[in-house]
Formats: structure tokens, C-alpha cells, sequence
């Protein structure tokens, strides 16, 4: 019997579920996938290089067009925002964004991919022109055309997104101040490999002390000024910041409102709780993506750390386990990777700062090495924190920063920590050598026989 | 008590049992490194790099010098050869490589470190000038400043070095024929990813048609011709390929002619049996570096695979257990890596190759993606081969080469495999996803997820 499946949001999750069902080819179903957008299925991890200008064009984020989705069978709905889900009635009622007509659709399994939405802090004058979020591709093209004609900028968050337009203004030559209201950028690594990440950052962008970048810790904005558009930041301290454009990257929430009013569990964070098949805590409903809180396969916890990569894998295991087929989303390990300029910056599993909140007792070790053989001319450093379970051995974590593959390290002990290795064993990893690639000793197994010289005196 | 520890070899392994008894502060000893060379502890993996011009003095591959070693405590005497090992006196003989003097050493524990050297094949006029093999910096120096007045090259052997040197010819704008008597080069990849890498070489080699670089397989030579110098390659098939300089880089064999004679048991290839704390067969005889034979964690057999990467590990656990303490080094997983060009080539465990032969029922999957998402402007060719065990579903090799961070991926596979992990447990990897750095579903996960389809149909 042919299965009705409708699909609220199309970024990412919705779209990996829509293209996964229409590969199902023994599974009979109609598909319908709503959003309140005018686009479906983009990179929003793709935006800074947009407004960068790495990537010429805004339009080369589209992953697949609804005209795509469409010849293959599935029905695109786009400028149609689901207001309400009655599970009841397995009915959600949609309404269109342009001529506000409210229509009610049924559907056999539902999944809510509605992803997440910045967060607007509370400030004076927030709705002043020239400040912007950044989430869709609208949002990256009047970001790009604002930042041409701009001289300064000034980014709220020292997250992900904030070095990545920090990298993309530095680089089209604004004078940018980031501000972090928390005292440590980056506030995902532990404190003073944020403040190693910051020195390196500031010293590459300020090279021959020009002071192009600032980056002020511990000070939020007090008030916005300006005359129709922003002109100065205040901050609480007390600075007085000129600047031609503003964007909030202070954090993101889940769009999980309408799961809520519907009776879905949600948890951390308000993100909405699934079972590792992707279900939600009502019956017929699946949820995958930013919406969803993750299980933390380290710290077993339930955690919100919102990411493509698990959205993908996510939409994945939901599109499998609605045709009635099995696979399973086990959990995360948190790891992520940004850069600024040729700086990788990345992380996997628990930061010492987590293990120990966590109630891990660890050792770590913390080392800078080249990534490749010191005569290679391309050699550059690399510094790498691992934590480990003092009385198990096993892995917990690992930061990385530095020229080159860091985050591919980081990869490489993501494998490790998934097979709950303990470091006695990591240390035995074949790593492949050769001059232009690392050193004979990888950093990688520096950091490991660090941690076992501590261990074994 | 003091004791007298001896070391035979001064390239990789035996600097590196140097260094690591000199840094162990709670053992007395005295140390003498012997070698038949003027100089140690250099990096031969480098000898490419400097040949091709990447590296701009020989000098910078070496890693530490005589003088550093003696300041510490150590006495390194080069130029001796040593000759015999009697271990019921627990002495070696060692000869003045100069003065042909001969002297005799005691230790208390001896580590034979004494590497490998190239296979020289019986080729008529095979003593002609301007043939080469690649082992010492002297080699190095004398290939470069040969290869900087020719024009045409010959390499036997299409190996990693011998892909290395066509790289360092190539860039030197010398026309280059690689010649590689089995029907593939690079023998340690399957057949068909040894062709796709050979056709991907020869497309970035000869673009615009020029025919810089040549590779014939299926064919060997049969003899040098020349006038005191070589001037012509006649291969078994009938061609005759004028030429300035030929690469001897057809295989190497391991230094453990003393070692047999002195009745330490040898394995396969003649290389020396070590236990996994590198004792030989014969108490206080120690051996590590590339005349010691591997155990294959994967495969469960004795190889043979010299690379610098287990010289260092095996000699870091010569030290710790020469000392009286505790470290084992279980084997290797075979990985590897090289390139020509821009082109990474790598590999760990078992190709599908090696697995049937060692009885395994295998899954494969090759796959090609890019290595960042399709719109960054960088974005390169990745192609990987996954094999997995049928029956119980555990990763046993990865071979992979492209643009971008091929050989990092294929360290990452290692961790699983270090960890004998299921295609299932792998499929959960938490890779790290930005733009830069990787696809949203990263090619080592969609190659596996390959697998995974060919599983749960």
C-alpha cells in the first residue's frame, strides 16, 4: 500500500531523507516535502565562502534543485511553513508564506527536519539596518553585498561561524572586532587552547601590526547606534565601536516549537528527543537534524551540537527505518572542524574541561610539532591535546590546531575513541609516513607516548 | 652496574635506541653506535625530495649529527663496519672501513640495526657509470648532480621510490621511462586501482601530449649499452630507450648477513626474527628498523615491510626494553604512503589481493568523490577501496590516492582496523565536517556505506 511521508524542512536532513526514499526502490510511497523557504537542500556551512568570495557564486550551494526531486516523483512545497502537527489525526496544517492560505495535509510517517534559527539577542536598536543573522541564502548574498562596500565590521560570537566570517572579512580587507561575551573564544575547546587559537589568529591576521582583527572576550553589546542603520557598537565595558555592518552569531535554538504544541518529547536544549532509529516519542513521527538532540557516545549524555555531517547521517537512518528496514544512529562524538586563513581548527570527543565536568578523571598531554618532515619547506606546526581516562586508558578526546591535515588528525583519533580505545593500543597505530605527508613519529603519536611516559615512569 | 650496550647501524632504528637511552635517565649504561658510513641518523625517505630540488641541501636530511650524540654520552664511531657477531663472548668484531684495522667490541646488550640495501640485478654491464641506486646521501648527492646535465632517465622499478624519483625527473623536465618488470606498478595495490593510479600519473605527466614521462610494464631490461657511461636500456622485449642516468629501484633486501652467521634466527626475506620486544633468538641481541621482519596484525602472517615509520617505533621499544623495562611493538598494519606530483597514494592492511590469498572472503567497494564539498574552487579527485571480511563484517585494508588528504583518510581506516572494528561499528564515525576540509557525508563514510549496502540489501 502506497505510503503517504511528508517532510517539513529542506535543508539538509529533509532533503538527505527525500533522496534516500526516491533510491528505495522497493518501498511504495508518495513524498511531500514542506518549507517555508523559496530553496531547498543547501550548504549553510557553505555561506562564509560565499561572502568570502571563494565561491563566485551564491547559487553553487544548492546541492539539488526542487526541479530535480520533482522529475524523480517527490512533490516540492516551497513558501509553505508548517504551523501545526496533529498526530491524532496524522494531518500537519501547512500555511503559505505569501498568500496566508492554511491547508491541511495527511500523511502515513511524518519527519520534521526544521533545523535551528540564530538566536536574537535582546540588544537596543537590534532591528537597525545592516545587521544580520546568518542562515539562509538570502541572508549570505545581502551579508556579501553589504560587506563590498564596507570598511568595519563587527561580529557577535567567537563560535564556528564567527571565525569563518572573521576569515571572510580579514580577507576582503575590513577592519572586523569580534566580540565573545564569554571569556575565551571558542568556548568548545578548553580555555587555553582558545587562547593559543586566538593568539595564532590574531598574529596571522595582524601580521606587521596592522590590527585588522580584534577580538574582545568577556564585554557584550549594550546598545546598537545609528541613524536608520548601525553605525557604532556599545558594549557593556564601555567601547564605543564604529562599524558599516553587524552579525549576530551568538548562538542558534531549535525550530521545535510546533513538535512541542504537538506533544513530542523534547530535551536538551529543547532540541526534540529521538531514539536511535529516529523516532520521536510519537508514534509515526521521525526527526533528524538540527532539530535533534544527540546521545554523546563519550560522555553518555544527551547533548545539542548541531552539525551537517550528523544531519546527513541523521536523514539517512530515518529515511531507512520509515520504509520498515533497520539502521541505527547510535550517537556523536562532537566532532568539527572551522578554520581561519590556513589555521585548521578541530575537535572530537571531550575536551578536558567536559571529561571533567563529566566526572572523568584524566590525564592529557598538549604538543606542537610539524605536520611534516621539519625539512619539507611546507612544513608547518601543528598542536595537538589529547585526554585520556586516567584509570581505563581509554580515549576520550582530542583538539588540534595548526597548518595542514590537523583536523585529519582529529579524524584519526575519532576512529580510536569510537572503538573505545585505550591509548596503550592507539599507540600501536600503523600511521603511513612519508617526508611530504608527516614526520616518521606522527604528531599524533607524539601526543599518544606523552600520555603513556606519564603513565608508565 | 654500567652496562656496555653496542649498536650496528646508524640510520633510523639505531639513532633512535641512542636517543632514547640517553634520555632514560635511571639507567647506566655506556653507549656505542658502530657504522660503516661517515654519517647517521639521516632521513633516506627524504633523498627524493632533495634530488628533485624541493629540500635545497643534502645536509638538511639529517636529523641529528655525530657531535650531538657525543655531548650527551654517546660515542659514535663511524666508518666501522662491523664484521662478525660472537654472542658466547658477547663481542663483535668491528673493521676500520679506512685502515681496514679490525677490533674487537664487548657489550653487555647489542642491538643490530644494520637496515637494507638495494637489490642489484645481474644486468650485462650493469658497472657502467651513471647507474644508480638510492641509500646514502652520497646517492642522493650523486643522483641530483647527474640528473642536473641530462636529459633522459631510466628507473627500474615502479615502487615508491621509484615513483618518487619520476616525480623529482619530471620536475626537472627530464624525459623519463619508468620500467617495472610485473604487469602493474606499485605491486602492493590491486591491480586496478595500480592501473587507475599509472593512467592518473601519465595524464598529469604528459598533459598537452608531451610524452615527458613513460612507463612500461611487463618488461625488464636486459642490458646496459655505453661507452664507460650508460647510454642506451635494452629491454627483454626488444627496446632500446636512449638515456643519461638509470635508477636501480627494484627492490631492496635486508643487512642480516653478520646476524645469520652468527646464528640469530632469520624470517621472511631473510629479515630478523624479533619478539615483540625486539629480542632476536639470541639472548642480549637486540634488532629493530629494516632488517627485522613484521608481524601483520591484519593478515596474522611474518612480512617484510621496511619503512621508517616501524624503524622508529621498533627502536623507541628496543631502548625501553634494553633498559630492563616494559614495551612491546605487536606489528604493523602495513600502512604507506607516496606521491607523484600532487597525487597522494596510500594504503593500510590488506588489499583485496593479499586477503584472498590469506583466505579471506571478502566485500569491496571503490568509490570516487571529491575530498571537499564539489563548490570550494580546490576541490579534488579522491578515489578509496574498502575491504571487508564477509563473513564477520571487520575492516581489513583501504587503499586510496587523489588530490587533497587521501593518505589521511586511509589513517583513519588504520584506527579501525588497529581496533578491529565492524563495516557496522565504522559506519558511526563521527568525522569532522567544514567546506574546506570534507564532504558533508565524507568519501571514507560513503565508501563504507558502499559496503554497507552490499550487506543489508
Amino acid at each position: 500500500m502506497k505510503q503517504k511521508i511528508v517532510i517539513i524542512g529542506g535543508v539538509a536532513a529533509g532533503p538527505k531523507i527525500t533522496a534516500k526514499l526516491l533510491r528505495t526502490t522497493d518501498f511504495d510511497c508518495s513524498i511531500d516535502l514542506y518549507t517555508d523557504e523559496d530553496v531547498i537542500s543547501y550548504s549553510a556551512c557553505g555561506l562564509p565562502y560565499y561572502i568570502e568570495g571563494v565561491i563566485p557564486e551564491a547559487e553553487k550551494l544548492i546541492v539539488r534543485r526542487p526541479q530535480q526531486f520533482e522529475q524523480q516523483g517527490a512533490s516540492i512545497h516551497l513558501n509553505k511553513k508548517c504551523i501545526k502537527i496533529l498526530p491524532e489525526e496524522h494531518k500537519i496544517l501547512v500555511q503559505d508564506t505569501i498568500t496566508s492560505e492554511i491547508k491541511e495535509v495527511e500523511y502515513d510517517k511524518l519527519a520534521i527536519t526544521t533545523g535551528a534559527r540564530p538566536i536574537i539577542p535582546s540588544i537596543k536598536n537590534i532591528n537597525l539596518k545592516n545587521i544580520f543573522t546568518i542562515r539562509t541564502i538570502k541572508d549570505g548574498i545581502a551579508i556579501r553585498n553589504k560587506m563590498l562596500e564596507s570598511k568595519h565590521a563587527v561580529i557577535l560570537g567567537g563560535g564556528y561561524i564567527g571565525i569563518e566570517l572573521l576569515e571572510a572579512f580579514h580577507a576582503n580587507h575590513l577592519h572586523t572586532v569580534m566580540i565573545e561575551r564569554e571569556p575565551h573564544i571558542l568556548s568548545l575547546f578548553d580555555p587555553e587552547i582558545s587562547d593559543m587559537i586566538k593568539e595564532q589568529i590574531l598574529a596571522m591576521a595582524n601580521v606587521n601590526n596592522e590590527n585588522n582583527v580584534e577580538i574582545i572576550t568577556s564585554d557584550a553589546v549594550a546598545a546598537f547606534e545609528g541613524n536608520e542603520k548601525v553605525e557604532k557598537v556599545i558594549t557593556k565595558s564601555g567601547r564605543v565601536i564604529e562599524t558599516d555592518l553587524v552579525i549576530i552569531a551568538a548562538g542558534i535554538r531549535p525550530n521545535t516549537e510546533i513538535a512541542a504544541e504537538a506533544g513530542i518529547e523534547l530535551g536538551v536544549s529543547n532540541a526534540i528527543r529521538v531514539n536511535n532509529r529516529m523516532q520521536t516519542s510519537v508514534k509515526d513521527i521521525y526527526a533528524a537534524g538540527d532539530c535533534t538532540e544527540n546521545f554523546h557516545l563519550v560522555s553518555r549524555n544527551y547533548v545539542w551540537i548541531p552539525l551537517g555531517s550528523t544531519a546527513n547521517k541523521q536523514g539517512r537512518c530515518a529515511a531507512v527505518n520509515i520504509t520498515g528496514k533497520y539502521d541505527a544512529f547510535p550517537g556523536i562524538l562532537g566532532s568539527a572542524v572551522t578554520k581561519f586563513d590556513k589555521l585548521s581548527i578541530s575537535l572530537t570527543g571531550l575536551t578536558e574541561t567536559e571529561a571533567k565536568k563529566f566526572g572523568f578523571d584524566v590525564i592529557t598531554s598538549t604538543m606542537t610539532k610539524k605536520d611534516k618532515a621539519g625539512y619539507m619547506p611546507d612544513a608547518a606546526d601543528i598542536t595537538l591535546k589529547l585526554v585520556v581516562d586516567k584509570r581505563f586508558k581509554k580515549i576520550l578526546g582530542a583538539q588540534a590546531f595548526g597548518g595542514g591535515d590537523a583536523d585529519k588528525r582529529v579524524n584519526t583519533v575519532a576512529s580510536a575513541i569510537l572503538a573505545e580505545q585505550t591509548i596503550d593500543e592507539f599507540l600501536h597505530l600503523d600511521m603511513t609516513y612519508a617526508p611530504p605527508f608527516s614526520t616518521a613519529v606522527d604528531p599524533l603519536l607524539s601526543a599518544a607516548l606523552l600520555i603513556s611516559n606519564q603513565i608508565y615512569k
